[in-house]
Parts: structure tokens; C-alpha cells; sequence
């Protein structure tokens, strides 16, 4: 499977796609533009972002902002506020949990479920 | 983090090193070059394999070997024996559980710990 092919597969923003699993973890692709995704955090679970394309702003609790540019990976740790957004197109790749929502608890307008989602 | 400048800071190839943890998973990167990689399996984990520069012969016990190239992904199940390899040197992040060992229940010239390791 190609990670470039598979971007070039997602056409919604805000919707990440599931490509693979590894010990209960879901690798998702993802392409970001604007401010949609509310601040949330994931009670039990990190989140790891990696920028495939683009750049990414970066909005913790407790930290000063920060974008994140091409092969920049950050963790958020469970239960950690945060927020993403870009102003130009970005492709992201995601590693959480197989049980962690995108928004976090908080329901919003790019809230997605995945229980159906086949990868 | 930027993954790339990571890899710069691989000095030697078969020894993966640590850069980040995300849910009880390691994200790892290596650098290979030649067949020095046993056959081996790792009992109770996936390992997940993310070409980022050159490319990799994959071999998988049932399955035709393949060659991946950049940005391709394979997750090689538990338990399934599997060996890499590459001519000219390639980098390649691994995601796998924290108690996997490279080189499976197979001790080899390039086989490390990883228990001292920081990251």
C-alpha cells in the first residue's frame, strides 16, 4: 500500500480515512483546511500526528502554539486539550486507538464515526 | 521532531532507534542496508513497516517477496515470519509494541536491547 496513493484517495477534509492497524493502534490519513476541528482532548488515549504535506498549526493546553511542517511528528498525550487547523490543504497521518474519536468527547459538525468504516 | 533530521541521526544501519511512543507503541527508525536481518516472527505483535527513503525487499513466509518503495506501508501480522533486506541503503519507520524485539525470539549479530534506551 502507498501512503501518497491513499491521501490521493480521501476527498473530504476533516475525514480521516483508516488504512492499517498494528496492535490495536489505527494508522488514518487525514487532509486538514480550516478551522473546523474543536478543541478536545482524548481522556485515555495519545494521538500522534505526522505532516505528510502542507503545514499544520498545532494548538496545545499549557504551550505556545506551533506549526508543523513536512515529516514533523508531535504527540498529544492523553488527555491533553488541543486543537489543529491550516489555512492552505495539509495531509496528516494519525496513529491513536482503535476506541478514540477525532473530536474527543466533544460532538461538532466534522464528528465522524468510524464502527463501520472497512480499511 | 522533523522525522528526516531524525534519520540523519541514524549513524549505523540494523539499529533502530526510538523517537517517539504513542499508546505502548514505539515509533522507530532504521537504516538498512544488506541481508544481515534474520528470518524471524514476533509472537504476540504486529510490526508495521513505512518506507521513507530507498527501498526494501520484504519477504513474508506464504508470500511472494516484494520490493517496497517510498511511502509504502506493510504490516507484518504476529507470529508470521518475515526477513528484510535492501542493496542500497534504505530508511524505514517501524511502529511495534514496546516489548518487541528486532530480531524476534532470533539473537543475531545485529540483535540490541532497547531497554536502556531513551528517546
Amino acid at each position: 500500500m502507498n501512503v501518497i496513493e491513499e491521501f490521493e484517495g480521501v476527498k473530504e477534509y476533516f475525514s480521516p480515512r483508516i488504512i492499517s492497524e498494528v496492535n490495536g493502534q489505527l494508522i488514518k490519513l487525514a487532509k486538514i483546511k480550516g478551522e473546523e476541528v474543536p478543541w478536545h482532548s482524548h481522556k485515555e488515549e495519545d494521538e500522534l500526528f505526522l505532516v505528510k504535506k502542507g503545514s499544520l498549526l498545532m494548538e496545545v493546553e499549557g504551550m505556545s502554539s506551533f506549526t508543523m511542517k513536512e515529516n514533523d511528528m508531535f504527540v498529544v498525550s492523553k488527555g491533553v486539550e488541543h486543537r489543529v487547523s491550516s489555512e492552505e490543504e495539509c495531509w496528516i497521518m494519525l496513529i491513536e486507538s482503535k476506541s478514540t474519536k477525532h473530536t474527543g468527547e466533544v460532538e461538532s459538525a466534522i464528528t465522524k464515526s468510524f464502527d463501520q468504516q472497512q480499511y
